[in-house]
Formats: structure tokens, sequence, C-alpha cells
């Protein structure tokens, strides 16, 4: 980490206890890429017979890691596979050097492993545009192997936080056909966070058995509705990647269209995608915006975001002020269609204004009491079609600009 | 003014001697609409035979104002015009009663003066969704019709402000054919500031003679290229206007064509622009961004918005930090084209970046230099087209929040 940061206000009590994955085990180590003294490496390996599948940012100037599991993921193999992650060094913006420290990483995970080189995923978090010191990764590679352990994705989700001030892990479990499957997965991120490129970096296991199609179908689907819905600040990181290795040892077959193991998966990405807005750069309020009654699904989901990435909106939550008049501002700065006389708010369940103006039932002090609470909710009925979309935000405080007005000094 | 904020430490060093425009006088009042002991009311009045043309904000959510300035802007009328503005309450998003607050004033003034109802252009400014007490407004009138002084242009420009730290007001005359020309305009704005929508309140004068069309087709275009070009904090007002008289008192005639007048009337237009950005909420920084070598100027302009608009580059510089990896990812995350590894960044002169990397001449040192003056230069050459474009904002601090945190309270 940067600094030693106060842990979140919205952090959930702890940590969930994650079950074991079978077919997959964990290390972390501490390789002082960036600082000295903590764990910041972490290589997780998937048994023959795995699928893995991903989605990753749409930034133009993504990272060398990204551009190389990209290249990697929709390969099949009956190998099983390596994911090395570093934080401390994102390995965006350094050119071929930058090619070159992905692929010696992967090369010498795959001369130790055995494993083929294209079967060994990277991931990098953390400063953009300095050389990756990839030796040092390497050096570790030895006691990660001999670390392997699968009780240790927990280890795993603590070494690649950067400004994340707690780790995050989510698990569920479902019945298919009568066998229990388990999903567990870890994520980090808390600045850089902005939707409609894939989401910061999370790592998704289970021991169901998923063709590498299947598994990237739901994967990409889901992901539509977790982490292409969360924002902490409009910001698009260079990073983004989200891995999912299903290893298969339950026995249990599941196709895309499986209701109940993708209800479950739903579950534990957007617990992880709520857990990344919870912990999102100096918040103090969770806030859930409904956009209902547009022309389209995405229309809701443009004047949706252009509440939750106002920062007017966002500095008057942090405020406690239920500044309405900022909601319609952003719902009128949107670009998506919208009727000035034929929108409604709501702060929870209070309406707030409707026809163009204030809900005569509407007191300022229940809007106010409602701001005080940590968990916020901003609904908007455009009355003018069905279109619909949620997604889930955080205010914008003094935190913020602490943390960001000297991040790298 | 929501509170006593200090004077922007970008501001102007002093409010510029604004020269008569022929043709058209002002006036000041203290109405109360919102708060007691400062002037919240300026009127003025154009001589007849002026013409009028504006540029209004594109919200969803627009003021009934703006709606009623939009309907009568392409009349054309030999009688003379009025244009009556406030500060304190937006008048927007306020039902019918809005329409109805709008009309009441416009009568009014019609009625005081003689003038057509059609030629009444009415702008308020402050807080969204609370009704406006215009009843304060119209008992002023009669003393606005006093005491109009054809010197009074800088207590206008006084009594429309309201987060601004000071006062806006730009100057320049121009010889055509030999006979001098004047422009003269005063304009609020430091909060709610994004472009592609228009501006916050500005209103220019001349004495050239200009017809309505080419009125129109001049601030159109010029507004283009200035007033869209500034961004504070991304948020667009329901509020955005500016109105531009022309009186003709000079007796020298101009058209949408006139080289020397544009150049003039640019001048004005980008001084109070820049004077905009100058009074940004909290802003330490004036920056202006500069984008090349993209595919268009369309795609210039998205990426110079994207580094303009991004929170994490305006904290940085706020830091004084010479991140440019923020600006790689600003530029990767707009969606216009962009390769990473042709594209270069510059602060002021010096080169930063290039072929994908940190340059080999770059030290961190000149850099931070760059940083530490309160007038910061990005430019980034895309390296893949010709198209241009510039952008001016200001940097995100904690001065924003506070402002922003409590502003209605």
């Amino acid at each position: 980490m940067a600094k030693n940061l106060t842990r979140s206000p919205l952090a959930p009590a702890e940590f969930p206890a994650l079950p074991v994955i079978e077919g997959v085990t964990f290390a972390a180590a501490a390789a002082g890429v960036k600082y000295a003294g903590r764990t910041d490496v972490m290589m997780a390996m998937l048994a023959p017979g795995s699928t893995v599948a991903g989605v990753f940012t749409r930034s133009a100037t993504r990272s060398a890691n990204v551009l190389d599991c990209q290249a990697k993921i929709g390969g099949d193999s009956d190998a099983g596979a390596a994911i090395v992650v570093n934080s401390g060094n994102s390995n965006a913006f350094t050119g071929k050097a930058g090619d070159g420290s992905v692929a010696a990483i992967c090369n010498a995970v795959a001369m130790a492993t055995g494993l083929p080189a294209a079967r060994v995923f990277s991931s990098s978090t953390g400063v953009i545009g300095e050389p990756l010191p990839h030796d040092r990764i390497i050096a570790k590679i030895e006691e990660l192997m001999g670390a392997q352990d699968e009780t240790a994705l927990g280890a795993a989700a603590k070494a690649i936080m950067t400004t994340d001030t707690f780790p995050k892990g989510a698990t569920r479990s479902v019945e298919i056909g009568g066998k229990p499957v388990q999903i567990a997965g870890i994520a980090k991120g808390s600045g850089m966070i902005a939707p409609d490129m894939a989401t910061m970096l999370v790592y998704i296991f289970t021991d169901a058995k998923v063709a590498r199609a299947d598994l990237q179908a739901l994967v990409s689907r889901i992901n539509d509705w977790t982490f292409n819905c969360i924002t902490v600040d409009s910001d698009t990181s260079t990073s983004d990647t989200l891995l999912m290795g299903a290893t298969g040892a339950s026995g249990v077959m599941v196709t895309a269209d499986n209701a109940e193991f993708e209800a479950a998966l739903f579950d534990v990405m957007l617990d992880l995608a709520h857990q990344v807005v919870r912990d999102g750069e100096g918040a103090t309020k969770f806030v859930t915006v409904t956009v209902t009654g547009a022309l389209t699904d995405a229309d809701a989901r443009t004047h949706a975001l252009a509440i939750a990435n106002s920062p007017l909106v966002k500095t008057a939550i942090a405020g406690e002020d239920p500044n309405w008049g900022r909601i319609v501002m952003a719902v009128g700065k949107s670009g998506a269609a919208a009727d000035r006389d034929k929108l409604s708010i709501r702060f929870g369940d209070i309406l707030v204004a409707e026809n163009g103006w204030v809900a005569s039932t509407y007191r300022e002090e229940l809007g106010a009491a409602h701001m005080k609470q940590p968990e916020i909710t901003i609904s908007v009925d455009l009355g003018i079609g069905l279109g619909a979309a949620t997604v889930w935000t955080c205010d914008l405080t003094h935190g913020y600009i602490s943390i960001n007005a000297d991040y790298r000094s």
C-alpha cells in the first residue's frame, strides 16, 4: 500500500471463510516489487483439465499483462494453468520492456511448473509507467511453488491489494443435481474504478466442470451486470482483469444455461463488486442508483452512471445534503432521453420530486435523515418507457483528494 | 454567495476597465432573492434596433428561463430589448410555477418599459428546485429602470455571481473600415461547468451593427471553441445561457464573415471562459490540455476532455505530482482511437513519454518543477492523424469538496 490507510467504514465486518476449491492451490510471497515488508505476489495453480475464462479492460492503453492474457484466454488445453499476480507496479505503459517482463515471468513459471507458457496468466497492479522489476518476482517462483496451499486464497487476496483498505473475498455454494458445487473469489480495487470496461483484478474459482466457452459466456454475461455497474471515480484502469478458473474437481457438469450456477456466480461477482465500491477511495457512503422508466435499458444505464459519476451529486452525498437538484442536473446532462416534467426522484422510499417539481409530501428533514445513513438509495423514474438499470457507487470526499493528490509521492 | 469564499489564487489582478457600449445601459439591485445585503438582480436595456443572439445549455432538464429565452431568441424586432438576471435561485426544476415566474417577470418588465414581452430575456442562477420568489424581483423593476447607467456593466457582473470568488469581465476594441467597434462582456460560473452544452451565464454587448442571423452564426461558432472547451467538474448546468446584444450604435456594419470582428469576439469569449475556469471551485491550477495527432478533431476533443475531466489527473495536478501515467489512463479510457505505442506526452515543453514509455531524456524533477507552477500545460500527441483540440480546466482540490459538500446548507 502507498501508505497506511484507515479501514473503510463501509468494509464488511470480517473477511469471509472461504472454502477449499478442489483442484486449485495458492501461495503469496513478499517480493519487494515496490514496498518492503508486505506480501505483493500471489500464484494460483489449477489442476490439469481446468478451464479458464476472463474479461478485461477495454482501455486503449491497457497493460502488457492484459494484452498477453487476452491473447491466451481463448485457447483450449488439458494442461493445468497458473495465475501470477503482483501489486506495486502495473507494468502499464512500459513499452517493449513491459512485454518483455510479462514474457520473462510467464516463461519462468512455465519452466518451473512444466506448464505451457500459454497456460500461465499474469496480472500486475500499481503505479503506471515504471519498469516492472520482474527479476524480483521470478526470484520468488520456487518459494511460491513450495508454499502452494489449498487454503491460502485469503493470503492471495491480501497480496494483490494496493490502496485497498481491506482484502475482498466472497463465496457461494450451490447444489446442482443433488451435488454441492463451490465458488470462491477474491478482488482488489478502490480507485480508478469505472464500468463499461470490465473491472479491477478479480480471480474466481469453482470446482464445477464447465467447458471453456460456457465459462466465458457466463463470466461475460454476469460481468455486464456486476463489475460493469460499479464506479468509484469514473476513471478506468489500464489493468482491469477478471479471471475465472473451473477445475471440474466436483465432477458436476455445468453449462452456460444452468440457472442455479449462474445465480450463485452472480452473487459472488456482485458481492466482490460491492466490496470494491465499499473500499472506494475516501468512501463514507455506499450508494445504489436505480433508474427505471427510461426509453431503453441502455438509456437507463447512461442516466444512472451520469448520476453516479457526477462530482456534485457525490459531494452532496458526502455532505449528507439531500440536494436532489443535482440529480435533476445529472439526468439532464446525460444525453439520454428524459422529460423534465415526467421524472420522479426517491431517496429510499421517500418521494422527493415528481411532475417536474418537488413533491408536495416531501419534507427536507426526511431526505436529510436518509442521507445520514451509511447506505443511500437514489431512485429515478423517468416515466417515458420500460428501460431500467442499477449501478453502485460511493461518495466523493476529502479522503479521495488526500489519497490521490500524493499517491505516488 | 453561499458563504464567504476566498478569492481564487488564479484570479486576474483586477477587473478590467470596461468601455461604454453605446446603446446599452445597466443597473443592479439587492432584491433579497436568497441572501440579504448583496446585489442579486441586474437589468440591461438595449436600444431599439439592437439584435440579440444566444446559445443555451442542452440539458434535458433546463430551466424555465432557458426554455423561454430559446423560444424568443430567433425572433426579429426593431424594438429594444431587456435582459433581467437574478442570482440565488436558478428557477430550474420548478415545474409549472417556474414557467409562471418567468412569465410574471417578463410581463412586468414589458409593462414597465413598453417593450414587447418577446423582447424581454431572463436568466436565473443558483439553487435548483426551490420556488423563485419572483415578486421580490418584480418589486425592484422600477428601481432598476431608474438606475440605468451606461457605465454599470461591472456592477451587473457582481450581481450575477453565485459561488464565484471574483466578477468576470472582458473587452476588446477593433477597427473595422477605419472605425472603432467595442465589445464588452461579463460572465459568472465556477462549478457545474462542463462543455458540450453551452456555458454558464454570459452577457456580451457590442456597438457594431450585426444582423440577427449573422450575430447568431458568430456566437454559435465561437462558442464551440471557447465556452464549449472548458470544464471544471464535468457537470453541466440546467441554466447555461450566453446572450449577446449588438446595438449598432457605432454605425459599423459587421457580417458573420468579418474576420477582425470574429477575432475580437473570440478573444472576449475565450477571456471570459478562461476566467470561469480560473474561478473553478477550489481551483489552484489553470490547466491547458492540448491533443494533436488524433484521427479527427472530434477524437482529439474526446481525449482532451477525458484528461481534463479525470478525477485522478485533476487530483495529481492538485498534489503537484507529475503523474503522467494517469494521462495515459485517461487517453485509454476515452473511447476515441489511440495507439499505446505511438502517443507522446509533454508537460510544457518537457517531453515526458514517447513510443509507449517514459522518454529517455525525462527526469522526474523536470516534471515536478512544471507542476509547481500555477499554470500547467499538458500536451498529448497521438501520432495517428491530424485531429487537434485544446480544452481548459482546473485541478480538483479539498476546496471543491468543502464548497460542494455543504453548498445548500
